[in-house]
């Protein structure tokens, strides 16, 4: 098979030569090789160990060259000074993709450059291509393939996060896991000296299982290809970006960290720009925008209806989209007219739909109110508060000592249907939803239900409402792209 | 004994009269009655009833007239239109400290209004004060006194709420409790006919138990009274403000929720400037700054130290305090000397100080490097990433089936020491610490435990950073308020 990008096999190795683990869990590669044999890999692991005959179970060979031939790659977690010698090595024996993890090179100056740059010669003289040098690694859970110091405990899901933080790569499976959604893939991309965040982009523009691409930065290394790449890409897929380096101790924070040359904020605000890239101002914010852009689609306005159970979090969902320039208009009389029909002589019909307290609040909050505003053509997009399990129901029926009208069982059947029927709202109307709530996946067994079937669902009001934001920007991103054939307009 | 404040028995009453709760658990004033007796409340419960012979459990009276003599409290969640009625019978009977659940009054219109004419006449004849009506309760999660819709199943903790909604007031409790802090008092205050946030603001400056103060807001009834009661609050605790009444949207969901008339956003901005109150852009950023704000020691100056085992959560921190105004300075020669002496030779020494990966990572991240910053006179505070407990070891190698170098046992010790020795460093320096962390309670036991002892650990470096300059600004505000006399100066 020809290979169409060199992350593929990266990505999704069938065999994988392991330089730097032993038996002893105090040192990285050794943790790192767990992970890979641990995490679900159906591959072969094949450790090089001058010493040992086995590591972690697996046979070990002394040296590279004693290596059985055609194995697809190499992960690298060895002293700096030998990283050269060991991919002339590897290349010699053609295992030409893979991952080095080391760190020292050019990132803490000096003799670091100089062994980076024989690691850079050495890469072009056999065409060599990896992450790193100084990353962490990569995951791809489908494969069941992570090489990083992390396990990767959630599901898969569809945000492909290239980063030039090992930390975040790694450290963010347990935020994405608690939020509530998951990774296609990530990648480390360390000091980027043979495969940089642009690779990552044009690899990611063609992965089926990558809806949405979320982008850690310190600086970046090829501007001009980055934005005529990310404009590419962006018609297809939205790129979210969080960039630090903008402010002088970012900057210094950078240098340090993977040795990369940041530039002035206003500079990559306008790269961004151009690109068609969303800018995130934090890491989880990334994140709750990536979730929506690869789960809803774009609303073709900003109008906004908002529904809740609670007049708090309704009336933040309003103040927070007006901030943002979205509209949360008052709706036709006819409209409130039916509304009114439906729900309790305390609740508001204006919008925010507050409907209070109701016996049929579900059925309200997630069938019947929804697909009346949806329908609506002055109404572009639904923030949503208010749905938790009925199941909070039978917790008080027990405690209580009484009977429930429904037996729990009815009550889960019952969540599951209206859980399956509230998420697919959003296709047939075309129009996106984005809820909020205070509950987490570990509280609330319907969130859990409703998060794996694409409803983003976020921590507070504020954040559904900028996720939903971000959501109408991006229409606005593709229909200015699908116009532009210079790639330098605006 | 005397009453200081009306809202002290509202808060903590030995004796509780409940009106509108029966045996039937899908009436809101069941669950809440529930809530009462199962939340460890060590008083009375005495419900009244028309026709039951006892209420969950608990011997019912037919009216109010029946109730012996001397009940602290009512708690009412009765139809509206015989709230009136029963207010009578409630000052008649002497009982004049209360909550009023039931909704239907003013933000409705019409009737409603009239309605509410006639529960301020009331109220005013006997001399009653209740917080509402149209709200969700009180909890006081020492005095196991919880009337709300919603268990408290948190700790308590240092945080006042007062609050314009009552969802914001119960199901807040789930995201403080995730969070890692507590509520010491919290009160859903409603329609405000009798008691309102500037009451709450009185009751809470003197209450020990509160250390910093929340106020969700959707428009302020007495704007004079408010400034000038915040004012002399602010002197010795903080207060945090989210006001949403800003925005038209925002403004009429206000109107329709407890009727309250809000005011342009400059406005408000102005009030909250003069009264010294700061404002949150979101709910859980509230909460954020009052965790901050009740455990922390104010910074004397803007000079942050990060100190990281990870570039991305460093830099994130380095950026968001360069973006907020803050200086993350290049730390002296003499000080990166010694730090040089003890970090890896791949680490920076700069600031942020990035350890990258040492096997003394522990009592390096815990305790001598934020020692030695923080002894240094340049450096005002510290930012951290990159404590996590040492059971991950214990995990690993379990999985892998080799010993640790240490039992478990003894890294559960030495977590133990750790924690309570770095808690104590921001009172020895009086400096503040703020973490970030991507695990939550339920991850890792070292993140719970010191949370548990004052530390604020926030799910993201941008949401730290934000939290240490609410910090930063709160210093600032007790300086300027101690040095003016009038109530209108800047």
């Amino acid at each position: 098979m020809t290979e169409r990008h060199p992350l593929e096999k990266i990505f999704a190795p069938e065999t994988v030569a392991f330089l730097g683990a032993s038996d002893s869990m105090m040192t990285m590669g050794t943790v790192q090789m767990h992970n890979v044999i641990s995490g679900g890999f159906k591959g072969e692991v094949y450790p090089v160990h001058p010493k040992l005959k086995t590591v972690l179970g697996r046979k070990a060979y002394p040296t590279i060259a004693d290596l059985p031939d055609g194995i697809d790659i190499f992960v690298m977690v060895l002293p700096t000074r030998i990283v050269p010698e060991m991919l002339e090595q590897l290349g010699k024996k053609g295992i030409t993709r893979g991952t080095v993890i080391s760190g020292g090179f050019s990132e803490v100056g000096g003799g670091g450059k100089d062994l980076e740059k024989q690691v850079r010669e050495v890469s072009e003289k056999y065409g060599i291509k990896f992450n790193g040098p100084n990353c962490i690694g990569i995951c791809n859970p489908r494969h069941g393939y992570n090489n990083t110091w992390f396990p990767y405990e959630g599901k898969p899901g569809p945000i492909g996060l290239a980063s030039q933080s090992g930390t975040y790569a790694c450290h963010s499976f347990n935020h994405i896991k608690n939020q509530g959604t998951g990774f296609s893939k990530v990648i480390s991309v360390g000091n980027e000296v043979t495969l940089d965040l642009v690779d990552c982009l044009e690899y990611f523009e063609n992965d089926p299982e990558t809806k949405a691409i979320a982008l850690y930065i310190e600086g970046i290394r090829r501007g001009r290809d980055f934005i005529r790449v990310a404009r590419r890409v962006a018609k297809k897929k939205p790129i979210v970006a969080l960039y630090v380096g903008g402010t002088e101790a970012g900057a210094r924070a950078g240098a340090s960290h993977t040795a990369v040359m940041s530039g002035p904020d206003e500079i990559y605000e306008g790269a961004f720009r151009q690109a068609g890239v969303l800018r995130a101002s934090s890491f989880p914010e990334m994140f709750d925008w990536c979730w929506a852009l690869a789960e809803q689609p774009v609303p073709a306005g900003k109008n906004m209806a908002v529904v809740t159970n609670s007049g708090g979090p309704g009336s933040s969902f309003a103040d927070a989209a007006g901030r943002l320039g979205m509209n949360v208009p008052v709706l036709s009389d006819e409209i409130q007219a039916t509304l009114r029909k439906i729900i309790p002589h305390t609740a508001s019909s204006k919008n925010p739909v507050d409907i209070t307290f109701a016996v049929d609040m579900t059925t309200l909050i997630m069938d019947k109110i929804p697909r009346l505003l949806l329908s609506a053509p002055e109404i572009d997009g639904l923030l949503l508060y208010g749905i938790f399990t009925s199941q909070v129901f039978a917790k008080y029926a027990e405690q209580m000592g009484t009977d429930l009208p429904f037996s729990a069982e009815k009550m889960r059947q019952f969540d599951e249907m209206m859980s399956a029927s509230f998420s697919k709202i959003p296709k047939e109307f075309g129009k996106p939803i984005v809820c909020s709530t205070f509950f987490t996946r570990d509280d609330d067994e319907l969130i859990c239900r409703l998060q794996d079937l694409g409803i983003p669902m976020l921590p507070s009001s504020e954040r559904a409402a900028i996720a939903m934001h971000a959501l109408y920007r991006y229409g606005r991103i593709k229909e200015k792209l699908a116009n532009s054939d210079s790639p330098w307009d605006e």
